[in-house]
C-alpha cells in the first residue's frame, strides 16, 4: 500500500522557472508573472488540489555562466526578471484558507533580526500557513549586488548558515514565553514584561541583542525546507530541515538520497520520518496517453535548448558554449558539474550522454527525471511506484504551461489519487506543520535543535549527541 | 477657495499606533493588528474614502527610553508589537484598485538591492500604487538588533541616506533602458541585453555590482515619502521628496516650515510645488458638535498617561519618569526634546506647559494640536482653515479607535469636503504618482536627482547646482 502522497506547487516569481522557452506558448501565462491575479489564481488552483504548499524557489544572481555574460538569460527569459516572492503571499494568503507557502530566503541576504520579523509577520497574518526554503547563495553576480563581493565558500556558507538558525530559533522560540501575552482589557496590560526575554547574540558572524518584535505566531518558527546535496548540506538538513526538496532523475539516486537523509536525522537525535522528502516532478497529463504525448510535442515546439544551456551551465558550473553539444560528455572535467552529471551517469551507467541529449531534457522541467506524460492512471502508476521504491514523501510539482500544467493536474490526476486511496480528500485542520505532521504539533518538536531556544529549556540527560 | 484637499490613511502595523490605551476601548479593533483581514478591511474603507494612499509607519526601535526599559511600552502595548508593513501590501492591493501605499522602510537597515527590488515588486503587482517613507533610523534598540551596534550620528545618517538614494536610482531608473523589454514571443525575445546595464557603485558606504533584477515598473522610483525636520532632515526632503509628512500643533509653526521647504525645494532646482505636504490630523467626527464631544468623552476613559509617557519620552529623548509631571517644562534642559517640546512653546510663547498637560494631548492622535472634534462642518471648516492658512497639501489621518474613526470620517466629513468642492468625487486615472501630480506622469520629472541615473543622462547646462 502507498503512503499519502503530498503535493506541493512548485513556481518562481518570473517569466519561466524549470521549462525554458515555454513562455512563448499560446496558453501560457508566464508573462503575467509581474500581475498579481497570476499568483492569486495559481493560490486557488493550489487549494483546489489540497496541495500542502505554493512553493516560491528564489535568489538573486543570474544565469550568467553559458558564454561568461547573462545575455541569453535576459534574452530567454531564464528565471529573469525576478520579483521579490515574499511579498506576494499575503494576498495569496487572503484568497485561501489551508493551502500553505513555502517562501526561500537566504542566510547570504537578510538580516537575521529583519527576517525572524518578516517570516513571523507571514505566520501571522496567514495563520500558521507559512514555510521557510533556507537556501546558501551560491552565485557570485548575488553578492556582489549585494555588497560589492564574491561569494563565500561553500563550506563556509554553512556555518554561516548554522549560526544564523541558532539566531533566529533564538527569536522565534525563546524571546516570548508561551504565556507572556495577556491581551487583557479590564486590567490594561497587553504582554508582561517579566515573560520577554532579550536574545543577547555575539558570534563568529552575527552580533544581535534584542527581543522580539513579534508575539508568538502560531508555529513561531515556520516550517523549514532545504535541499541541500553536498555531504555539508546533507549534514545541515539532517539537523534542521522538516522537508526536503531532492531533484533526480533514477529511482536509485533518490532512494539513496532519502535512506541516507533518514539515517542522518537519526544521528541528528531526530525520528527518521521527521523528514519529508519532496522529488521535483513535472506532469503533462491528458485524458488519455495518446492526447497526453500530443501534448507534449506541441509543448516541446516551443522548447529553448539555448535557455536550457543557459540555466544548465549555471548548474553545471561550467560554459556549455565551449563544447560540442555532441560531445560525449566523459571528456568533460569539472568537479562542480560532476554532481549534475551524474545524476545522469549513476542512472544508467553504461549510457555515455552528450550535451544536447541532456539540454531536451533539461528544457522541460529542468531535467528531472520525472517527466510524466501520460493518463491520469500512467502518471498516478509512475508517482505511486516513485513514492514505493524511494520512500519519498510527495513531490514538488513544476509546471511545462502556466497554470495550464496545474489545472490539469488538479482536474485529471488528484482525482485518479484520491480514487485509489492515496492522496487526502480534504485538508487536515491547523496549521501547515499540523496539516504535515498531525493536529497539535503547530510548534517543533523537543528533538529539533529550535527546542534548545526555548526559555527554560533543559538539555535531556540522555539526548545524542548534536552534529 | 481652498485647493483641493489630499488625504492618506495613517497607521502601524501594531496594536496603537498614535492613540494610547485605546486598544482597551470595546469598539477598538487595534488587537486585530496581526489578522489580514484588519488589513484588507482598512484598504477598503480608505479607497471607499477615496484617500490617496495607506500610509504605514513603521521602525523595529523600543520605546524604551521612560524608565530605561521597554517594560512600560510592552506592558501598555505602544507601537507595541509591531509586524512588517511591506507584507501586508499585496493583501491590500487585491481588495482595492485605485488607493496608493506609503511603505516606511530605513536606509539603515535595509540592503539597498534588495530593497529595490522589493519596491519594484510591489509596483508591479499594484500597477504602480506604491510610495516609499524614507526614514534614518535614531533609535540604538533597532540597530543593537540589526547588528549589535549603536545607531550612528544623526547627520552621518542622512550622508548613507543620502548615497542610498544615489543607488536605488541607479537601480530603478539607469539599469534598464524603457525599450529594454520586448516580450516578443514570435521572435522569441524577452528583452534585449544591449538595452540593460550594470550599476557599478563603490561609495563610502555602499559597494554594488549589478543589473536591476526587476523589469521597469509603473512608476520605477516609487513615490517618495519623507519627513525630515532638522536642517539636515529638511535639506534631504527638499531634494528627494515628493510628499513630506509633518506635526506640529499650531498653523504658525506648520507655515514656517512649508514655506521653508518650497523655499529649499527651489533652491534644489525644483518646483515649489513639486513637494505636497501632509500634516498629521486626528478626527473625531459625529453627527453633531455635541455627540462628538460625547464621544471623545468615551474615548478619553481609556487614554493612557503611561503609554504616553513612554512615546513622548523616545520622541523627546528623555526619561519623563525623573521628572514630577507637573513641573514647568522650561526647567529641563534636552536639546533633543527642544524640537519637540518646542511644537507646544511657539505655538504660544506665553503660556508655560507642564508634562501632564503635554502628556493629557499625546494620549489620543500622539499629541498634534490638528485633533479635530465637532460635526462634519466643524471639522471641515478647521481642515479648510489648515490649509488656507498653512499652504499645507493635506492630511495623514491617523485614528483613535480602528477603524471607527477612519470609517466615521469617510462617512461623515468626505462628503462634507465634497460638497464643498474641496475634496474629489472620483480617483483620477493612473499610478499613484499620476493621481498626485497628473494623468502621464507615472515616473519623476526631469528635476528630480533620480532623473540623473537615468541612461543617456545629459546634464542641463542652466541646471542649478543641487545641495
Amino acid at each position: 500500500m502507498t503512503k499519502e502522497i503530498r503535493l506541493n506547487t512548485f513556481a518562481l516569481a518570473a517569466p519561466s522557472h524549470l521549462s525554458m522557452g515555454l513562455w512563448r506558448h499560446p496558453r501560457d501565462r508566464s508573462l503575467q508573472y509581474n500581475q498579481l491575479s497570476y499568483w492569486t489564481d495559481l493560490a486557488r488552483i493550489s487549494e483546489q488540489g489540497k496541495f500542502d504548499a505554493v512553493f516560491l524557489a528564489d535568489g538573486i544572481s543570474l544565469y550568467d555562466v553559458y558564454k561568461g555574460s547573462p545575455d541569453t538569460a535576459i534574452r530567454h527569459a531564464v528565471q529573469f526578471p525576478r520579483l521579490d516572492p515574499i511579498l506576494l503571499v499575503s494576498a495569496m494568503a487572503h484568497v485561501t484558507k489551508h493551502v500553505g507557502f513555502g517562501i526561500t530566503s537566504s542566510v547570504s541576504y537578510e538580516p537575521p533580526y529583519l527576517f525572524a520579523r518578516r517570516m513571523s509577520t507571514l505566520d501571522h497574518v496567514t495563520d500558521g500557513r507559512v514555510g521557510w526554503n533556507i537556501v546558501t547563495s551560491f552565485g557570485d553576480s548575488g553578492t556582489k549586488a549585494l555588497n560589492g563581493q564574491a561569494a563565500r565558500a561553500h563550506d563556509d556558507r554553512y556555518d554561516v548558515a548554522d549560526e544564523y538558525m541558532s539566531l533566529v530559533y533564538q527569536y522565534w522560540e525563546g524571546s516570548w514565553e508561551d504565556d507572556a501575552v495577556l491581551r487583557d482589557k479590564e486590567q490594561g496590560i497587553f504582554a508582561d514584561p517579566a515573560r520577554i526575554h532579550t536574545v543577547n547574540h555575539e558570534g563568529e558572524f552575527f552580533r544581535s541583542e534584542g527581543i522580539h518584535i513579534c508575539e508568538p505566531s502560531p508555529q513561531r518558527t515556520p516550517l523549514l525546507f532545504q535541499a541541500g546535496t553536498s555531504a555539508r548540506g546533507k549534514a545541515f538538513a539532517a539537523r534542521h530541515a522538516e522537508c526536503v526538496s531532492i531533484s533526480a532523475p533514477s529511482k536509485k539516486v533518490v532512494k539513496d538520497a532519502v535512506d541516507d537523509l533518514r539515517q542522518r536525522a537519526v544521528q541528528a537525535g531526530r525520528p527518521a520520518d521527521s523528514i519529508k522528502v519532496f522529488l521535483s516532478l513535472t506532469a503533462i497529463p491528458a485524458a488519455t496517453d495518446t492526447l497526453a504525448q500530443a501534448k507534449f510535442r506541441d509543448y516541446l515546439q516551443y522548447a529553448s535548448t539555448e535557455g536550457a544551456a543557459a540555466l544548465f551551465s549555471r548548474w553545471a558550473g561550467i560554459d556549455l558554449s565551449k563544447y560540442s553539444l555532441d560531445d560525449p560528455i566523459e571528456y568533460v572535467e569539472s568537479n562542480h558539474m560532476q554532481s549534475v552529471i551524474n545524476n545522469y551517469t549513476r542512472a544508467d551507467p553504461d549510457r555515455v550522454w552528450t550535451f544536447r541529449e541532456i539540454l531536451e531534457r533539461v528544457a522541460i522541467g529542468g531535467g528531472s527525471a520525472s517527466l510524466l506524460v501520460g493518463s491520469p492512471a500512467t502518471i498516478a502508476d509512475q508517482m505511486q511506484a516513485w513514492v514505493d521504491e524511494t520512500g519519498i514523501d510527495g513531490f514538488n510539482l513544476g509546471y511545462a504551461v502556466a497554470h495550464e500544467s496545474f489545472q490539469d493536474f488538479v482536474d485529471l490526476v488528484v482525482p485518479e489519487l484520491q480514487r485509489r486511496g492515496v492522496y487526502k480528500r480534504d485538508y487536515a485542520p491547523g496549521t501547515l506543520r499540523e496539516k504535515l505532521y498531525g493536529e497539535g504539533l503547530a510548534r517543533l518538536p523537543a528533538s529539533h535543535p529550535a527546542a534548545q531556544a526555548r526559555h527554560g529549556h533543559q538539555p535531556a540527560v540522555s539526548a545524542l549527541p548534536v552534529a
